[in-house]
């Protein structure tokens, strides 16, 4: 048993966590462990208990998760293997036999009951809703009947697992809310080149001067490499001291990136690399000309030619 | 008598392009030799029969030199090897034996004439300025007495070189003129770096979009480096199609600079380098943090180790 494979993810059993995590290829058959915490989802990666964990990092209606930011940022390094995109619905269930008409107290995650107000002020306007620690938990509170709880706003994994019945299913608000995932494993080698990767880092400015951000993404923008996310966190306990979670567009390999990564750990205080992986929407980057690894090739051979002193007269009319 | 070096610069004898090529240390006994226009003058160095030629290619009043400008562009290759500055002063002169008051027709260059004018207003109200083809023409004529010309504005050197007696120095109405002049050769391996070095080249922008002059800019600016020189020349006859002539610190073999030219290779639709060569002023170029070839030499040692999969656990927090 000691080589089936364990991954970690952010419990309790029945999260999106979960959820994203079953949706992997190679985790048929893996042993796949709840924890109570993003910390400690990580940390048993970082003990080695676990060859990876998963964990969210962003979601469409609600922003970053702080939690995951800050532990890639400042924890004990680790890097991204993988990123998952989930639709996160939501369904409102009962425990089997109960009806709709006897519901007073409803449990959902703070989250959850944000993303499906207007669902539940038209159809349990008389309904008192109780706060949840997480999805499953709002799912395991109706199926006990803890404080008198007698129907859950949840995922419908969670429904299904607490053994609820789903009344009604997608009664969230905004039509599609996506929630990002990340699998973490310990620092090595970066993923193999798709051709449809993001490259992500972190990157602290050292001296707080106006321009600080603009130089950042400069070194991105000159090199015609688009951004999909970035996000600043307060750096080392002091307001008006920051740092910067990055994503971009393609992979460590690709001359392009590079030659960012190399500027940026010329121009920032510090630069942390976090990963090159597939990209979950498989979309491929899009290139300015003169970005290609072809080009930047061909334009380190011009150089090395002109420093040597070879000379090619070449047409200058364009 | 075959190894002695020989040089042209723009004529006639007496010139400021003369006097700039003698204050370089290498002409001293070599063979100088006057060419009628800056086009003969390269040529000369094109077809070898000279080493090298002088010519100007901006002055602190009047701006471009726009002939040079185009031959360096758009005519055969040529290297610059070194540049001159030189203080532009003009005196008023007169044949032996005359005097200031038997002034009436007093010869001049256009440029002469217009660095001068508030001295020839207050002191010559009643004279006639006649235009010259260059500096020492004006003294030559004078000297001659050709068309009636009794006096000329001219330089200090073409004055003594033609036997007029200087009646007045410093008559320009500026200052401090200056013109700056370029010794061209044919091309071959750069001059060796001096770390008080300039980098001259051409850039043609192909596609005619409304960000090029500051892509190109970018190119430079990301990297640290400072221009000194920019200007802009209509390119293959079309009205909206430029090139930009560009001077910047820094010296080929320098990393910053080695990048800075590989970006414009592949963005722009070409680029022709004139040469790294000393400053004449021997300023250090002002550098920006992470600017330097130690800060690239580390950063790409860096990204090796990142790709190859080696990870240093270090210091996030600046």
């Amino acid at each position: 048993m000691a080589d089936v494979p364990r991954y970690a993810y952010l419990g309790p059993e029945g999260t999106f966590s979960e959820a994203a995590l079953r949706s992997l290829p190679e985790t048929a058959g893996a042993i796949l462990l709840p924890y109570r915490s993003v910390a400690t989802a990580l940390d048993a990666v970082r003990r080695g208990e676990v060859s990876a964990a998963l964990v969210p990092v962003e979601n469409s209606v609600g922003g970053g998760v702080d939690s995951t930011i800050d532990e890639l940022s400042s924890g004990e390094l680790l890097h991204i293997c993988r990123e998952v995109l989930l639709d996160v619905g939501f369904a409102f269930a009962v425990p089997p036999g109960a009806t709709r008409e006897q519901v007073r107290r409803v449990a959902a995650h703070p989250q959850a009951e944000a993303q499906c107000r207007r669902w539940i002020a038209e159809n349990l306007p008389e309904a008192e809703v109780v706060p949840a620690g997480s999805n499953a938990d709002a799912a395991a509170m109706a199926a006990s009947g803890t404080e008198n709880l007698d129907a859950a706003i949840t995922s419908a994994l969670a429904a299904e697992r607490y053994g609820l019945k789903i009344l009604d299913d997608d009664i969230h608000d905004h039509g599609h809310a996506v929630t990002r995932f990340l699998l973490l494993r310990r620092p090595g080698p970066p993923m193999p080149r798709t051709g449809a990767d993001k490259t992500s880092l972190v990157a602290w400015i050292g001296e707080d001067h106006p321009g600080a951000l603009l130089e950042v993404l400069t070194e991105f923008a000159v090199r015609g490499i688009n951004l999909t996310w970035i996000e600043s966190r307060p750096a080392g306990g002091k307001l008006g001291r920051y740092c910067f979670s990055i994503d971009c567009e393609g992979h460590i390999a690709d001359a392009r990136v590079g030659e960012a990564l190399m500027g940026l750990r010329r121009i920032c205080a510090a630069v942390r690399f976090l990963g090159s992986y597939p990209r979950a929407d498989g979309a491929e980057p899009t290139t300015r000309r003169g970005t290609s690894d072809a080009d930047f090739a061909e334009a380190a051979e011009w150089l090395r030619r002109l420093r040597a002193g070879i000379v090619d007269e070449e047409p200058t009319e364009p």
